[in-house]
């Protein structure tokens, strides 16, 4: 049960995230893709085998092979929820630590706001709709939950925003680039007590890539390869809302994922430089600290309010401003996720550079909280 | 570029097929994997992670987790329009191959005739509706120019569903257990000239497992494990009937999966001891025995009219009735093509065995022919 060092990332790509109005969503795939073959000194021809994540309806392989013209080679597409995109990247390295090739292409995408497009526009329904619910609905019970049980209240909460959007200045491709103060996400609009406007990610259009290929060839593509080690993807039920035992103060389903992620590395949370983590809403934030290890059980929002989580701080999360900052666009964010961990391990983040950055750690969140998606990737 | 003898299939498993009212996709999906556990002889417990090929909407990995009750491991949806059962079979057998998991399940399904359930039933947009067209009409134009090339008429067409109906007659599962004569077919009321009734596959429910393992320790479930000898995945532009250059008389997509699938495999047609192949139509079936090698181009609608198709011919196709009489519930028919190989590998089909057969080679077609999968199964 271990993928550790047998595949490694040579190059990652990311359109810009944001109202994309004046790109389609095959502009966006080729954008990130064209940066990603550049970056991993490939020519496109040199892809043998793809991933696609999007939540997109029934978008199959052609998703990619029509804009990259990737014809006559495997192109399979994933959809596990928000986790979409992580779940992509994850078939593919296991496709190359396989033996079956060499070197791979995992991409994300979604386009949200603009949907008049046919077939890539046609977004199916997210789960939590189903449930007669909204994901602010859902993601307001955990907190409300959290500050009964931690006796605390939406200020917490409010230091994730400001962090986060703080780190997203520094990112020229996040959706956002604009601080927020403390008092400002207090007192905007409420979209589902506690949870206010700056509480939740925005709708964002975006794509991200990372090229894959065998640990053992890397070095012939660049000097620096990052080495993948370890995956931990989880399911849990889809219905933990909806069940009385469910705690609502975690998500069994990221916890799980990091522990085989840490099992395959061989790594504690101690080995972690940098976390990129799902914080679709500032409470997703505080719950994964605690998911992933990174404090214990009730102590996530502290966490945050010491400045721990901060760029400098312990264990930096979200320097790249996160989904509250950088944007969510569904397929494309665990891929994107990749990318800015690749960025630090290579010394390339700028303003937001993590120092002496040598192992990263990136978590998809997916669903009502059903699946999380974990992986671990080093400097070589 | 191999997954040779890597990876073994230890049991399988198949719903009824049909216009299933009385069964929810939750049904169809417990029947498929309760048949596989038997048939490997494992218990659910075993299961170390799965895949589900669906092209329902935004499923993700509780598709199967919530029904199946499989919690707490990695479960991927794939997504390859109607090919997403054998990519989803695919994906599994690589990431076994990758050693990243010893036991793993590979389910598909779908339910069409009956679409009021939550989730289940938010079936996409199939491709070609995008393209202001219907599968009908596109498989149209290929056996117009099929006709028009090699100066025959629609009674080539009439053979292969009156051979596949005649096979589903001993198929308990299929779909439709119905002869049909030549001059019903011909006869039959018009779909998208030249297609008649009789030339479309059905609309219908159902779900197929199947149980993937390491090879070496395949024979600690069964005696008789089939060894999985080649899978090969290509996709080729979502648009070829658009476009001027696309010849109509086949599927690159289909050539080129079954070149990748023999070439893993060392084997050649004649290696082949029974086919089951992606006839949606009656013309995709005579299409796919010249993609696939089983003849000549522009040969295959002798290769039916001279029996060469049949139980007791050269290389029997669609001993099972195919998907013209045991039915096409989309993300299902990958995976229960692995199912009916596996039935006359094991010397277990009933009044329709092939005998003898040692290899099997099953094709499974995706969106306007631009998916094409392949994959190569024998007895160890």
């Amino acid at each position: 049960m271990n993928i550790r060092d047998k595949v490694a990332v040579i190059g990652v790509g990311c359109s810009k995230f944001g109202e994309n109005y004046d790109m389609s969503a095959e502009d966006m795939i080729v954008a990130a893709a064209s940066e990603a073959y550049a970056d991993a000194r490939i020519e496109p021809s040199q892809i043998q085998a793809a991933w696609v994540g999007t939540l997109s309806s029934a978008m199959a392989g052609n998703a990619l092979a029509d804009p990259l013209k990737l014809f006559n080679i495997p192109i399979t597409r994933v959809e596990n929820y928000c986790a979409s995109g992580m779940d992509a990247f994850r078939n593919a390295c296991m496709a190359v630590a396989a033996g079956m090739y060499d070197v791979v292409l995992a991409l994300g995408f979604e386009k949200l706001r603009d949907s008049g497009q046919r077939g890539l526009g046609t977004f199916g329904t997210h789960p939590v709709i189903g449930y007669g619910t909204t994901a602010p609905s859902l993601f307001a019970m955990a907190a409300n939950r959290y500050f009964a049980t931690y006796g605390i209240d939406k200020r917490a909460l409010a230091k994730v925003a400001v962090k986060n959007h703080h780190n997203g200045t520094m990112s020229p491709k996040a959706h956002f680039q604009m601080e927020v103060t403390e008092e400002q996400v207090l007192s905007a609009p409420l979209i589902c007590s506690p949870l206010g406007l700056f509480d939740c990610c925005p709708t964002t259009d975006g794509a991200a890539a990372v090229i894959v290929c065998r640990a053992d060839i890397a070095k012939s593509f660049r000097p620096d390869p990052l080495l993948v080690k370890g995956i931990g993807l989880a399911v849990t039920s889809g219905e933990p809302y909806l069940k009385p035992g469910f705690a609502y103060t975690g998500f069994p389903a990221t916890a799980q994922a990091a522990q085989s992620a840490y099992e395959q590395a061989g790594m504690t949370v101690k080995d972690i430089d940098l976390v990129e983590c799902h914080d679709c809403f500032t409470i997703t934030e505080i719950l994964n600290y605690e998911d992933l290890g990174l404090c214990k059980k009730g102590e996530g929002w502290r966490y945050v309010e010491e400045g721990r989580a901060s760029i400098g701080g312990e264990i930096p999360v979200n320097p790249s401003g996160g989904l509250k900052s950088f944007g969510h666009p569904i397929g494309a964010t665990g891929i994107r996720m990749i990318y800015e961990v690749a960025q630090h391990l290579w010394n390339k983040a700028g303003a937001r550079q993590v120092k002496n950055a040598e192992v990263g750690l990136a978590h998809n969140l997916g669903g009502p909280g059903s699946i999380g998606c974990v992986t671990i990737l080093a400097s070589s």
